[in-house]
């Protein structure tokens, strides 16, 4: 044992239990639980081990990986079958008179079955986080966890689908086959520019609402921090000069919410610099923008279009901004570094010289995280059975997370809520179901019920 | 208050609780919980109620349609997302080195999500219950149900999904494509001829499991009731004289595993009589039992070929037997009529010129019920990531049902367990694992874990 723990605390490791696990005449099993900064810490203690004398290492697990066994959610009644009475209503002969209802109106499903309540979480595994094109089996982690975050914060059941085709006809007609089973699909991690098409069409298709979260959730979480910067600031969305960098479904998502929100002077950036009208063989995406902003028709690389500027957005990649960069912009400058895993600057370096910063990043205040929309946003969705989400739902989206923090309470660190304030969905979903009722999307004016004549 | 209950008395209906809802200045509302007979005995004290003077009848409710509100399955998170540390471990950062391992490794989904322990139940709707094609909507209370059956039952995590399609080629393509979120799929009310092509593609095509249990679920429950009937006579099944009636996908399944079994002597019939050899015009699964039953080629209508018949088995229609049909059958006759929901005779009428009678009725004995196979049988499959349900692992299923019942138990009218013997999952799941590993089509030993290097 002294071996054993010397090399631990060699290697800076923590012990944090141990357990007997087996004897036998020549050897005994223990389980160390050892505490590590970071996998590469951990990795160091598990060398530092294999090279006790006497030891054999069997077997390392991982916190992350022993909560992933066997997967991350589970599919529960929400009644006991345990006698011929509930097995005679939950299926034969008593649930066939429920079909029959719904066989007869085919909207009772929104009252009688799981649709009410439950969103697809849908990906082909071709965008992952910043892990990239990894596919579907390889997705599945990612939707079980996006999954989880629906239930625990709103309520809403969730249940992940991974599509093995990457081919957007495909990928519409499995969704569209897929409607009679749920009230709403979540689209996640399905690169561009498949993700715009593929969301357009099956929105227009579909009696239920689709929703790529990584484009519009993104901008409504943007729009909701914006708004409070400038509340905070004293500077109005209609006069402030912005600067995207990213002309993806993000970037232009976000742009797109922006000018419905206000904004008249944007200028988005790809690779290549300023987008501009007047530029040739732009795919469509990029066409719009450079259609629909950049009123003055600016040219040149990031480095150039930023000065003066007073808003910086950055949903594209790490450390593409410099120092130079930020002091170039207007006075209070606000910088939303928002690329992952690493920010298109990192806070430490802009800090000084910016007025109010964010990321996407947990481990520095302000940040821009979707979870703050997405779960109270399908909560409100489902509530009125709204077949779409429209401006106005986005844009109600934004005020109800950006006015959780009153006025008053505004700081320069702190313009949009944690995560983890429970308020949030709540007042998410309520803004949601009323911009829905109020713009005619939604099928009922509150919870689904459902009665016989 | 008076002359409701008395207009609720006089309709025979028992009043089981009354409760205040509202009190106005004009009227008060009470909720009256009344216990009826069925369906209809419910509807006539409506009737009688809305005839009553100063009562209006605002809402009816059926404790059916009740349950059924909102669905009747929930998808819960496994641990609780609490904290900035949970969040971490279950979404980003850490759940990226999770979905790394699988890309790397696709394999390890079967450790690291639910795939581990998930079923998908898929149906299109076409031939639901005894309802015929009511779709993919009205579909879904069933599914739902058969999830939750999965679960109680076998502790199978089981999500229903429902398609909007009846194109075959569809259908394969998108239950392809869903593969990866799962281990394993169940087919259900999918009409023939379609469910069998559609199932022999997919098995075929996927590395996971995909078993059509209108097909093969009834028919292992079959052999199982058919074993203990004859050792409960001293019959022997390659001695017997076997007629079928109905050729249809599970009358084909049926077949299949009896001449497994070791029956000699099957006769299938359909709507016009005995299948021989040397018909014309069959289609391909009538074809099939053409040639491969029916050994004497024996011709003529259901009533002339059942006579000296030992068993019956009927997955037809209602009433397409007479009582001088089962005098005609040989002696001790054993007759399975599972007609749904009114079987082939009335046990009342059969009951006394059978030995053994059995339907799918839960109101007479000897129940076969599918509910005593599945949920054990995908149990058994996941535990040993069976690639496949061979034919021996249907045979073990249904030994392992019949065997529940020691031989000096059975009874003229025990024959089958009831689906309520907590023994039953267990010992199919075992039976299943044990076939799955002998036959070479398991792809782990015992029950799927994870281990880093």
């Amino acid at each position: 044992m002294g071996k054993i723990t010397t090399a631990i605390g060699d290697a800076d490791g923590a012990i944090g239990a141990v357990d007997i696990v087996n004897i036998t005449g020549h050897a005994i099993s223990r389980d160390f639980t050892v505490n590590a900064k970071d996998v590469e810490h951990g990795k160091r203690i598990v060398e530092c081990l294999r090279k006790v004398e006497g030891l054999e290492v069997v077997h390392v697990s991982d916190r992350v990986f022993l909560m992933h066994l066997g997967g991350k959610v589970e599919v529960l009644s929400k009644s006991p079958i345990k006698t011929r009475d509930d097995l005679s209503m939950a299926y034969t002969p008593g649930v066939a008179r429920v079909c029959n209802s719904i066989a007869e109106d085919p909207d009772a499903s929104f009252a009688l079955t799981i649709r009410q309540n439950t969103v697809a979480v849908v990906s082909d595994g071709s965008a992952v986080l910043g892990l990239g094109n990894i596919g579907p089996r390889a997705a599945m982690p990612v939707m079980e966890g996006k999954a989880m975050l629906f239930k625990e914060f709103a309520g809403v059941d969730a249940f992940p689908i991974c599509l093995d085709t990457q081919d957007t006809d495909e990928i519409v007609r499995i969704v569209e086959c897929l409607a009679p089973t749920f009230g709403g699909v979540n689209l996640e991690d399905i690169s561009a520019p498949r993700c715009i098409e593929i969301e357009e069409r099956l929105d227009a298709k579909l009696e239920i609402p689709v929703f790529h979260d990584d484009q519009h959730g993104t901008a409504i979480v943007v729009l909701a921090g914006l708004k409070n910067s400038l509340r905070r600031i004293g500077k109005a969305m209609s006069q402030v000069r912005i600067v995207i960098n990213g002309a993806g479904a993000a970037g232009t998502a976000i742009c797109k919410l922006l000018i419905t929100s206000g904004a008249q002077n944007i200028i988005a950036c790809d690779r290549n610099g300023a987008l501009h009208a007047g530029e040739t063989e732009l795919d469509a995406t990029k066409e719009w923008l450079a259609q629909n902003t950049n009123p003055e028709g600016v040219s040149g690389s990031l480095s150039e279009v930023i000065r003066g500027a007073d808003v910086f957005i950055g949903v594209s990649a790490a450390d593409v901004l410099t120092v130079d960069d930020i002091k170039s912009m207007s006075s209070d400058p606000i910088v939303f570094a928002l690329a992952n895993p690493d920010p298109e600057i990192s806070p430490s370096l802009a800090g000084p010289h910016v007025r109010i910063m964010a990321t996407g990043r947990s481990d520095f205040p302000n940040q821009i995280n979707n979870v703050l929309c997405f779960p109270g946003l399908f909560r409100g969705v489902l509530n009125v059975r709204a077949t779409t989400v429209n401006n106005e739902m986005k844009v109600a989206a934004a005020d109800a997370i950006a006015d959780v923090i009153p006025p008053s309470d505004l700081l320069d660190d702190y313009i949009i809520p944690s995560v983890f304030d429970r308020r949030v969905s709540q007042v998410v979903a309520q803004a949601v179901s009323t911009a829905a009722l109020e713009t005619g999307v939604a099928r009922r004016k509150t919870k689904a019920s459902y009665h016989l004549s």
